[in-house]
């Protein structure tokens, strides 16, 4: 008989309330996915490290945090908050400051996991409503107290940490209804705190909850879909798993209304205009530097999951699936909604976490699609059902020409089920030192390439380090590539350093400092580089104009301060 | 035997070079179109008259151009602008002022019958590069002398009109090249100068010019196509008559240069970027009066046009035509290229326009499709073969259960030949006082309805008027109102309170100021009603930041100043 494989003990306890780990932990508290044996294995060899390693976990962040930083603001002026959204919706205490001051980064795990907290907000406050809002935003304007939104808390680039002190302003406390559905104009008015299940499952009970002939869907599903909220994904720029078909956030967004110190205002509610350049555009963005998203119009669109059809296929190289895929968004037969493609790397990593059997693996070998050469594809089409069918079909024979074959529906319906569930694992890793991270970029077609084996190169200069790539979100013009580093690190500036480093390559091949994580304060040093100085005085002017005073998400966040 | 019907002597000579008609004349000098003697009839019936008010022409506008306004620029300004861009592209000549100073408005055409000249510019100034434009803005800004910025001239809302004098930049005489196609990318360069069938020529003839694969499409065809340019289409916000498919021009820019009093820049090509709000959307539709656009790179289509799919229907009533088009908007299976629907006033006026015969008529009739409720749809559809017979064949699904019955490719087969002639009647027209002008605006499916009826009403108001209205730029949230209104009418005053009359109505209802001819120094007064003070504000912020001195197009454009 064979013996069991020896197993980490992955954590499976909620972490205790008031711990760091229970604000670093990413989703529900009670919800855990831990790495297979598969890529245990995997990461012992890649690291070099036995199991013995993994025999006592590393600092877990257990203890209650404890912050010994009395608030700034004054008595006067905490009252006075109170008194605009009521005592129950302000907080003071340690817990509070620095939960709603951290974001989702790896380095932030990593420094709670030993203690450390960076800048915090002297007083959190939950608003009511966007009169709340526009009280608040009034009274800091005139009392210079700073003001960082805080809504899900999924950033990956301290978005919403409270560098200057003042408010932590927490909009998905009770900001987060779905207002109203407009079947006529299939439109859907929400407020910004909303999560992303919430406001799907509203939208996909629409006939229930509004009355509507058809159900519908908000077309927008990021990684971080189940904690993030509407106003995040907007105000960041965010992009959706579908947003091959559907769109970007910013494309998503039909009208906004925001408070900000030089004024509130909604943008009007037209599917196209010519008058001018369009507000509704220049706020999309934002990330809270010129005001706050109180409530947005967002176009939705017709649920019928009964007509996805789904696909996957391996490409025989890098190239081909890159060429194919291009074909594919270029040919305007319509696009799919979900379309990745994974490098060798991914790829091969990919099916060692999906278990790929023995035999399939020896299957795809004698056909020619070598290890460390293939790419997997994989995806879907949504839309009426004689258009999804039509798409997949032409999808497929696009396949064929470029050397893949079928792998069928398999691959992307499992892929479909583990798709919000990736960062889960990271807990788990961080307890043995083990650190996933990832940073993205855009590029054209014609700089792929270059930017793909410039930042795989700088990443891998490193010795021992995973760097699995995909292509997520597709564009006639291009694409982005996501890139995720695994490495084997405990010290907190070693990492910083080394994934600064990643950021630097990502400018220095050509490729945006971002596709879709937004900029935050972590990016911001290299907005000016990037943009160019007239580019980034455009953004310091609409600073200005809005929020003259810097209280606004202050310090650093878009590179601005 | 019947004697022929009597027919004005329409014009049929090209104007006189010099004179006031050489200017307002639309397009090719030497090319016409006459109203079809249905067309003839119709309006002496509309407006009370006889033949014998066609036996002589009024005001023709055929003196030569004579201003006997001295250039307000020094000798020196005017020397040191010759050296920059050398002594033949410095104009100074009373012609060349008026010229282009000019647009396309009815009002414009009016006073030059009558010989009127509104606001000229001291010298005319022909760049051969953005080196020169760059050196002009520089020295400009320096000497705070205007710049309003000439290209096509087809505004239809003073919007090159040099209110300020100072200098009419002209784009469109040397800065008018594709510079390249880049394959991989879909996309051109193209200089701002270059008008809509050089370029979509250029485009279709790629594989011989840019030893490209496949030949291509710029998408974008606005009525003016034949006299309106790349640059024009984007800092104004235009659309093409297939939009609903290809997008509207701000969506089909990829990247932009601009020389302005802050500086030169060009945005990043990236096909999508979260790095804060973008700087290439915050220059679309700006007009003008932030700087000036000096290259751009367009997103660029396949050319098949062996692929198009016809159609074209008459539904029973409008309200039947609105509700068909929303749901094939909202449907999902693709969408088509060019889409139009005529209210019941065009559907008729346009029967006997094209000229049906009466059988059809009868016929039509006996159907239960009845004049002055059955209103005309008619379209293609581009992309893929496959693509386009499939959302051929859904459209006329949906149609069929709208009640209506397909007439064939034959009447859109027909508008397509006559597209881009229709302004060429306007001329002959007003040679009897008649006058032809449009308004419109971008609306919501829930206001359409309003808009459509309040509009006309305000139309209808005044005795003896026409007014055709068609919608053709579809969004799944809404679309446009196209107001075609024809009057009997000399004064310019007159003329002008009419006008400004409906501007108010379309505002008054709840439409947009405008979907796509732009705002100019026309719409400008209703800009801050329109988008509120708040919104306004921001547009004043970017002014101020682009152009401290106010020196780009100054004087009321975008209601800025």
């Amino acid at each position: 008989m064979k013996s069991s494989p020896y197993r980490p003990e992955w954590t499976e306890k909620a972490p205790p309330p008031g711990t760091y780990r229970s604000i670093f932990k990413y989703g529900d508290p009670h919800r855990f996915k831990h790495p297979s044996d598969a890529w245990y294995n995997m990461i012992k060899q890649e690291f070099g490290l036995s199991d013995q390693d993994f025999s006592s976990r590393s600092r877990e962040g257990l203890e209650p945090v404890s912050l010994q930083r009395p608030p700034n603001l004054s008595s006067h002026q905490i009252e006075f908050l109170q008194k605009i959204v009521g005592g129950e919706n302000v907080a003071l205490d340690d817990y509070s400051r620095v939960k709603y001051a951290s974001g989702k980064t790896t380095e932030e795990m990593l420094e709670m996991r030993h203690g450390i907290i960076r800048e915090v907000a002297d007083v959190v406050v939950h608003p009511r409503d966007k009169e709340d809002v526009q009280k608040i935003v009034d009274y800091c304007n005139r009392e210079k107290i700073p003001i960082t939104v805080f809504s899900a808390g999924s950033s990956v680039n301290f978005g919403c940490r409270p560098v200057r002190g003042g408010i932590s302003l927490v909009v998905s406390t009770h900001m987060n209804k779905l207002l109203d559905v407009n079947e006529l104009n299939q439109t859907a008015r929400v407020q910004p705190g909303m999560f992303g299940p919430a406001y799907e499952n509203a939208l996909n009970q629409a006939p229930e909850l509004f009355q509507t002939k058809h159900r519908y869907t908000c077309g927008h599903f990021p990684q971080s879909f189940e904690y993030s909220t509407v106003g995040g994904w907007i105000v960041t720029l965010g992009s959706g798993q579908a947003s091959t078909y559907y769109g970007d956030a910013c494309d998503i967004v039909f009208s906004q209304e925001y408070v900000t110190p030089a004024g509130t205002f909604k943008t009007l509610d037209f599917p196209a205009t010519a008058t001018g350049p369009k507000v509704n555009d220049i706020m999309k963005g934002s990330e809270g530097t010129f005001g706050i998203l109180v409530e947005v119009t967002m176009k939705i669109f017709r649920y019928r999951p009964e007509n996805r059809e789904r696909f996957s296929f391996m490409y025989p190289t890098w190239d081909a699936a890159v060429d194919a895929s291009r074909e594919i968004m270029q040919s305007e037969f319509g696009k799919p909604a979900i379309y990745r493609i994974s490098d060798p790397e991914e790829t091969d990593r990919g099916l060692k976490l999906y278990g790929m059997p023995g035999l399939a693996d020896t299957l795809l070998n004698w056909r020619g699609f070598k290890p460390m050469q293939r790419c997997l594809c994989l995806g879907n089409v949504e839309g009426d059902r004689d258009y999804t069918k039509l798409v997949a079909r032409k999808i497929k024979a696009v396949a064929r020409r470029y050397g893949a074959i079928s792998l069928t529906g398999y691959a992307a319906r499992k892929w479909e089920h583990t798709r919000y569930t990736e960062p889960f694992m990271r807990e788990d890793l961080g307890d043995y030192d083990i650190l996933i991270d990832t940073l993205e970029a855009a590029v054209t077609w014609d700089n792929l390439h270059r930017v793909h084996q410039g930042v795989r190169a700088c990443v891998k200069n490193r010795p021992a380090t995973m760097c699995l790539t995909h292509a997520s979100h597709f564009y006639p013009q291009g694409t982005n590539l996501y890139f995720i580093f695994i490495v084997h690190m405990k010290d907190v500036e070693e990492f910083r350093k080394f994934q600064r480093g990643i950021i630097d390559s990502i400018q220095h091949h050509g490729g945006s400092l971002s596709h879709h994580h937004g900029v935050g304060r972590m990016i911001g040093p290299w907005m000016e580089r990037h943009l160019g100085k007239e580019q980034m005085d455009v953004l310091r002017a609409l600073k200005k104009h809005f929020d003259p005073q810097g209280i606004m998400n202050p310090g650093g966040q878009l590179g601005l301060d």
